[in-house]
């Protein structure tokens, strides 16, 4: 790891290209694309009427989720949230979560996810669960 | 700390607004303003021309800075890196850095700093150093 290092993830309009390994588009993942030590963060778009793909959790890590463009909802357990530019959300531990970005949002939903644990991210347990059948609250 | 929070920090232009208890402007504590676990992230605005007021580096945390508006430059130790919508820049320990928005840069700058070490933010060491006398690279 360099002492730092600089990405061009290019403006908002430019994140709905970025493409993950796995094939997932609209998500970036720097800490993927540099090395990081305890950060973890990534940059994501998703289009008018799209959501996630499923719901998550996570057992040990902190995530928050900072809403930069767009408008839709993010859904925490049996709550939903509308977000908009500006919106910060802080999730604790086994709180599941889903982030769709409204319909008739004028713009698509750009936002970052930042992540963090107890420790070097290299040295974290894989800790995300994944729930694929509940139901959407939306 | 509730298991989950929202904070509507409001769109970037309201940035500038923001102000921390010292009376600094332009700068929101994201985890003074709710309780964060891991993760701390300021939210921040400069003006043309302006500048951080002092050098620092942190001797534990590691910083990823996020420019989301605006365009200027950053300086990390001797070296000067031109900043713009989308510029990521990972910081490790003991690197001096400095911020300012060119003077010629047609919107403030806005930007995201997050960092995180190697444990609870509250439980670890208040790390930072700062320099008020190194000379300004521009």
């Amino acid at each position: 790891m360099d002492r730092y290092e600089v990405l061009e993830l290019g403006p908002l309009e430019a994140w709905d290209a970025l493409t993950t390994p796995d094939g997932r588009s609209g998500k970036g993942f720097v800490d993927k694309m540099i090395g990081t030590q305890y950060i973890g963060l990534s940059a994501n778009a998703v289009e008018p009427g799209a959501e996630s793909p499923f719901w998550h959790s996570h057992s040990h890590l902190e995530e928050i989720y900072l809403f930069l463009d767009g408008e839709g909802q993010m859904a925490l357990d049996d709550d939903v949230v509308d977000v908009r530019p500006g919106t910060v959300v802080r999730v604790g531990q086994d709180v599941l979560r889903i982030i769709r970005c409204s319909p008739d949002s004028e713009r698509p939903m750009r936002y970052v996810c930042i992540r963090a644990g107890n420790g070097e991210l290299a040295s974290l347990p894989r800790d995300a669960t994944r729930d694929g059948e509940r139901p959407r609250p939306w």
